[in-house]
């Protein structure tokens, strides 16, 4: 049984998230069942991290023990026929033949997300649902600036969801970067792992600059509260991509 | 009665296309709603040309008579409010007042296209309705080289869907580039107006090129027979957006 690792590009508004639930269609059940489909077995998937609702991939991570012995760009092509056939917006972006001792999930040695926020006066029409639509202009060289007090080890409790699993609230930030793009404001975002919310609670607090209301040192009190209510307000999941895990 | 200048972004898939229907939602009916929702009276309204269904506007223009003394960014904000609030996918990125011998589709000196194509063996997942999707590699130097046979003043016969209603097919294509960019493959057309999916049925035909199954004395011999069965097959509307229209 060869384990395979699958790297999925997905659009999140179909979905209530990666992780298979009873309230309805995930990612995670969706490739389940073009696996399924491809190899005549149940063969569960473990991913990367789990993404929330309406939050997209660009290059997610899974992997599943294949019941067969196919070349990858064979079980690639047989799942993404099956994710086709089923109008489910996921594709198999590679396939690649990994170890037994490889796991998704906790042999990941750090993840990066992209958030894409759209700074313009009119509404979304083409970018709806993926990306945030921001009327009022944002300063992106001061919430690039302000954003570094977050980098390196801390307390993310400011930053994190009520309902977070994770023991710790320590987290080490590797980078938080924010650049202007046209119209467009690009964070992106990358460490070993993050807290749940943790990005779009970020983005949420680092809007609060752009928009000139908070200062960095608004931001680095925030952080210091260790206290959610002491930061913004999560920012919506339509402008979050998980763009890549990486591994040794 | 102000004349305005609308310049329009729409994501085509949810439309039949920009002209009213019977068949079905168009651009022109959700906009038109709009502007009766935001000033009381029914105004008819006219773009610089028609898009078709499933194509998409990054600069669509289009105007009418405002039956009111608004100030522009009034204007813009309104429609979109009531666009908005009907859920469509159509957005007033800019609202002018225009003078009276202003009509966006008579006075119209140029429109520009852009079409879109995702290369690579993966099916789309979030670009899906966005972008043609061509699996096996294609040559964008030789699509880009063999364009050039296009430029200028011809008799675009070949390229023409045969219920075309325009006089004549002969046109000027000012220009007609094709650049990768990663694994997209996007090609740039302009011209003071185009005939009935002339840039779907080049595309279609450049693609026959980007996989080497034509060369550009192929794509000249096409031109050469004035007879639609001589080119390629009409590339899909997903990947094509209407991207400026130009005035005095």
């Amino acid at each position: 049984m060869p384990r395979v690792k699958l790297t999925l590009e997905y659009d999140g508004r179909s979905f209530v998230g990666w992780q298979r639930q009873d309230n309805g269609p995930s990612v995670q059940a969706a490739l389940e069942a073009a696996i399924l489909g491809y190899c005549g077995q149940a063969c569960p998937t473990f991913a990367s991290g789990r993404t929330d609702a309406g939050v997209h991939a660009l290059g997610q991570v899974a992997h599943f023990d294949l019941p067969r012995d196919d070349p990858p760009h064979t079980v690639r092509a047989a799942i993404n026929a099956h994710l086709h056939m089923a109008r489910q917006p996921v594709a198999v972006l590679a396939a690649d033949i990994v170890g037994d001792d490889f796991h998704a999930r906790f042999s990941c040695l750090g993840r990066a997300y992209l958030y894409r926020v759209v700074n313009r006066p009119a509404p979304l029409a083409l970018e709806a649902g993926r990306a945030w639509w921001v009327a009022r202009p944002l300063d992106a060289e001061a919430m690039h600036a302000a954003a570094q007090v977050l980098v390196g080890r801390h307390d993310f409790t400011s930053f994190r969801a009520v309902a977070c699993q994770s023991k710790s609230p320590l987290k080490t930030l590797d980078a938080l970067s924010v650049t202007r793009v046209g119209e467009t404001v690009e964070i992106r975002t990358q460490a070993r792992s993050f807290l749940h919310h943790q990005v779009r609670n970020m983005v949420g607090t680092l809007a609060l600059v752009g928009l000139g209301k908070w200062t960095a040192d608004d931001l680095r009190a925030a952080l210091e509260a260790r206290d959610r209510a002491a930061a913004g307000a999560t920012a919506p999941s339509d402008g979050l991509y998980f763009v890549r895990a990486w591994y040794e």
